[in-house]
C-alpha cells in the first residue's frame, strides 16, 4: 500500500483505507475481540504507510470502539459486548430486613474449588497460572532459612509487624494513611469481614448491604443470626444512595457491609465522590461500615481506585482485604484496618484464632517489599482484562438472544443476565455434572430477585476452557 | 570400693554402702534434682563393684524415692518437691452459672509472648530450643517445590487430606479410629474449641469446666456471652464427677468443656476410667462434651493416655487438638473432630475462614509422615519432665514457706500455691517490671478463688532462666 499522491487520488484518505482494512480483520476474525493489534509502528512498517497515517486511522478505529488503547500495552480489538443487564429498579418497595436462609450450593461452590479436574466458573478465584506461586514459595524457603525461629513461633496479637508496616506503605495508593498498630493480619479477608460483623452485630441485629451481593456473606449472616437489609445496586453506578438513605431512616441498622472496588458479582467500583457520600450517609446514621477491598488491586486500567476509608474521620470504617486474589489463595494472608473498634476485633481475634500462621506472614511481607508486586499486578490485570473482554463477548456469541452482561473495569466477576425463563440453579444441576462450576444468580440475595443471573469467573476463561463457556450457553439455551 | 569379703566384714552390705553414697552425694548437690544418675553399668564399672549390687542399691534407692527410673531414659534423681496444692472441698456450694468478666491482662500475657527479651514463665508455650524448626522449614520448602501448585492454592472444606489421614492414623494411639472425613482442619486448637462452642452454644447459654481453668477460655466465653458453671477439680484426680453430676441436674448446660490430658492449669491426666465416667454422665444429662486433647502428646512416660472420644457412641464428644504446643505454634495447623456436629461446624468456619494455610499443613502432613514424630515426641517429652521436676523442686527451695506445688506427669504447667496472703495479680505487675511474666491464679476462674495461685510454664524453665524463678520467689516472698 504505496501512499503516492496519484494512487490516492478521487479516493478516500489513506488513514481511512487504512481503518477500513482492520476494521474488515476484525469482522473477518483475523484479529480477534480482546487481541492485541500491531503497534502504530509495525503497522507503519508492515502496511509502508507513515507513522502519522497509521495514528490517525487507529484513532478512527478507537472512536468506532473497534480497539482500544491500554496504558503501557497497546491496542486491543475492543470487545463486541451485548447490552447491559437491567438497571434496577432505584425506588423499589423497600420490604424490611429479611431473615436469611440459604442451601448447601453455596458450600458446594466453595469445596469445588478444590477440585482441579473441574472447570471453575463458579468461585471468584483466580487462575493458579496467573500467580507467582514458584516465586512465592522460594522467597517463603528463604524467609524461613534467615528467620531466627525458622517461622515457627507464633505472631500474636496484630500479627507479623513487617508485613503490617508493608500493608501500611501498599495501601497509600488507595489514599489511605495507616500506622503500623492500626492494621490486624488475619487468616484471610473473610476472617476479617467476620470478625468485624461479629463485634458489630448482635444475633437478630440488621445489617445493610447492596444487592446482589457476594454469597458468602448470606451464609455468615445466617450463621450468626443476623438479619439482612438489601439496596439496589447498579452494574454501571453501584450501590443507590437514595434507597439506603430511606432505608437508614426506616430501620435500625447495625452495620453496612460493601464491596466498594470491583463489587463482587457486579463488577462495579464506586466513583470517589460516591465513596465520600456513603461515608457521610453513614456517618450521619451512626452505622459503621465494613468495606470489603478484597478487589482493589485489581483495576485492569492500572489505577489503584480510592477506598472509604480515606474518608473516615471517625473511625468507623473498617476496611478489609487479603492477597488471596492476587497473590496466593492458600497462603490466608487477609488483613483488616479496624479503625476505633480495633482492641473489640483485637479481643475477639484472642480468642477465636490468636494468630495466623508464620510463615504465610513473612513470605508475603517480603514479596511486598522486593518481589516486584506492582510489576505482577500490571501483568495480572492486563490478562483479566483480556479474559473479562473475551468471555464477555463469547457470552455474547454464544448465550440464548436477549442475553446481556456487565463491564467490570476490574476483578474477575461477570455478572450474566439471561432471559427471564432461564432458571440458572437447573443450570447448576445441569452443568454440575459436565465438570462445569457456576454461581446460580440465586445465591447472591434473600429474595429470588436474580434467578435468571448467573456470575461467572472471568478469570478461569482461556481458550482452554472455551468449550466450557459453550456449553454453558448451549445449556442455558435448552432452558429457555 | 573394691568387693572383698575381708574389707566387707561386719559392715552392713555392699548395696546399701553404694546406696548411702549415691544418696550422700544426692543430698550434697552433686546430682542434683531431675539430673540423669550414671547408667548401673557405668556405675558398676566406676564403683568396680557387680551389676547386681549396684541394681540392688538403686532400687533401694528408688523405695526411698530419691532416684527414679524413666522408661528408654534411665535413671533420674526425683525432685525434692513440697506439698501437693490444697484438695478442693469436694462438696462446694455450687452457687450457679456466672457471668464472666475479665481484665486486659491475659490479652497482655498473651501478647508478651511475642517479645524475646521476656523470660515466658506466663503462656503454656514450648521452648523454642525444643522444637524442630529447622527441620520443619526444611521440609516446608522440599513440600512446595514437589507440590503443583507450589501451596498457593486454597485447601478448602475440610483441610488438606493427605494432613487428615496423618493425624488419623496419629490419633489411633489414644484410642480413637477417625476416618479421614471425620477430620476437619483449624487455625490452630483455639479456632477449634471456638468453632465447637460457638455451633454448641447461644448467647446466654452455660458451659460447664473444671475450676481452675485456662484462661482464655474464660476469655472466649465472654465473647460469645455465655455463662460458666464451674465444677471443682483435684491436682491429683481432675474433675469431681460427683459435682459434675449435681452440677447437671440443677442447672441447663449447653456443653462441658475439658482439658482432660496434662489439665491447663493443674496438670493432671484424668484415668481412664475416669474419662469413660465422664462420657457416660454427659451422655445422661445430654451434655456435648469438647475435648480439649492440646497436650496429649506431652506424656512424660512416653505412653500416649487415652481420650474421651474414644468412649463416644453418640458423637456428641468434639475432639480437639493442634500441633502448636509439640511442633510449631506459628504454623497455626489444629483439628478436630467433631462428630455429628461437623457439618454444622463446617458450615461455620467456611465463613469465618474458610481454609486455613496451605503451605504449614503441608509440611506438618510430611513430617508425620517421615518426619519422626514420635522421635521428637520422646525427647520433647524427656525435656520437659526434666525441666518440671528441677522447676518445682526450685519453687520449693527459694519459695515462700508453705508454698505447694502439682506433680504433673506430662504438659507444661506447673501450678502453685502459695501462703494465702501473697496476692499472685501484684506478683504479676511486680514481675512485669523485671521482664518476667508469670500467669496469676485469679485468671483460672470467675470467682477469687485462686488469689495465691500462680501457673508457671516449666518448658521456659532452664539453667538460662533459673535467675528469673529465684526473682519469682524472692518477689513472693516480699508479698507475704
Amino acid at each position: 500500500m504505496k501512499s503516492t499522491g496519484t494512487q490516492n487520488k478521487g479516493r478516500k484518505p489513506l488513514y481511512e483505507e487504512v481503518a477500513h482494512r482492520l476494521s474488515h480483520m476484525v469482522d473477518d476474525g483475523i484479529f480477534r475481540s480482546g487481541e492485541k493489534v500491531p503497534s502504530i509502528r509495525t503497522m507503519s512498517n508492515r502496511l509502508q504507510v507513515s507513522i502519522n497515517t497509521v495514528k490517525t486511522a487507529y484513532g478512527i478505529l478507537e472512536d468506532r470502539r473497534i480497539i482500544e488503547a491500554r496504558p503501557q500495552s497497546g491496542y486491543y480489538v475492543c470487545a463486541k459486548l451485548p447490552a447491559l443487564p437491567r438497571e434496577p429498579n432505584p425506588r423499589p418497595p423497600l420490604l424490611g430486613a429479611t431473615e436469611v436462609e440459604a442451601g448447601e450450593m453455596v458450600e458446594r461452590i466453595l469445596r469445588d474449588v478444590n477440585d482441579p479436574a473441574r472447570v471453575q466458573f463458579g468461585a471468584a478465584i483466580p487462575d493458579p497460572g496467573l500467580l507467582p506461586s514458584e516465586k512465592l514459595a522460594r522467597i517463603l524457603a528463604s524467609e524461613l532459612r534467615r528467620t531466627a525461629d525458622h517461622g515457627s513461633g507464633y505472631a500474636m496479637g496484630l500479627g507479623l509487624p513487617r508485613l503490617r508496616k508493608q500493608i501500611a506503605k501498599h495501601i497509600m495508593r488507595a489514599g489511605v494513611t495507616l500506622a503500623t498498630d492500626d492494621i490486624l493480619i488475619t487468616t484471610g479477608a473473610t476472617e476479617a469481614v467476620f470478625l468485624a460483623i461479629s463485634v458489630l452485630c448482635h444475633p437478630g441485629d440488621t445489617v445493610v448491604t447492596s444487592r446482589p451481593f457476594y454469597f458468602n456473606f448470606l451464609q455468615m449472616f445466617r450463621e450468626r443470626g443476623l438479619k439482612v437489609l438489601e439496596v439496589p445496586s447498579s452494574p454501571t453506578q453501584g450501590i443507590h444512595l437514595d434507597a439506603l438513605e430511606r432505608a437508614l431512616s426506616r430501620n435500625r441498622v447495625s452495620a453496612c457491609l460493601e464491596v466498594t472496588n470491583f463489587n463482587n458479582p457486579l463488577g462495579v467500583c464506586l466513583a470517589e465522590e460516591k465513596k465520600r457520600a456513603l461515608v457521610a450517609i453513614l456517618k450521619r446514621h451512626r452505622v459503621p461500615l465494613v468495606e470489603d477491598d478484597i478487589n482493589g488491586d485489581l483495576a485492569f486500567d492500572g489505577i489503584r481506585p480510592g477506598v472509604c476509608k480515606a474518608h473516615d474521620d471517625t473511625g468507623t470504617v473498617i476496611l478489609c482485604s487479603s492477597f488471596s486474589k492476587t497473590l496466593a489463595p492458600g497462603y490466608r494472608v487477609g488483613w483488616m484496618a479496624p479503625g476505633r473498634f480495633r482492641d473489640r476485633v483485637a479481643r475477639l481475634k484472642m480468642v477465636s484464632s490468636p494468630a495466623s500462621a508464620s510463615p504465610t506472614q513473612l513470605a508475603i511481607a517480603e514479596f511486598l517489599a522486593n518481589g516486584g508486586y506492582a510489576h505482577h499486578l500490571r501483568r495480572l490485570c492486563r490478562t483479566c482484562a483480556e479474559r473479562m473482554a473475551a468471555m464477555g463477548e463469547m457470552v455474547g456469541r454464544t448465550f440464548p438472544e436477549g442475553t446481556r452482561v456487565t463491564r467490570p473495569k476490574g476483578g474477575f466477576t461477570l455478572w450474566v443476565e439471561m432471559p427471564e425463563s432461564v432458571d440458572s440453579m437447573k443450570l447448576y444441576t445441569v452443568l454440575e455434572a459436565q465438570g462445569i462450576t457456576v454461581a446460580p444468580g440465586a445465591l447472591f440475595s434473600t429474595g429470588d430477585s436474580f434467578r435468571n443471573y448467573l456470575r461467572l469467573n472471568a478469570a478461569a476463561f482461556s481458550p482452554k476452557t472455551a468449550w466450557a463457556l459453550k456449553a454453558v450457553g448451549d445449556a442455558a439455551k435448552e432452558l429457555v
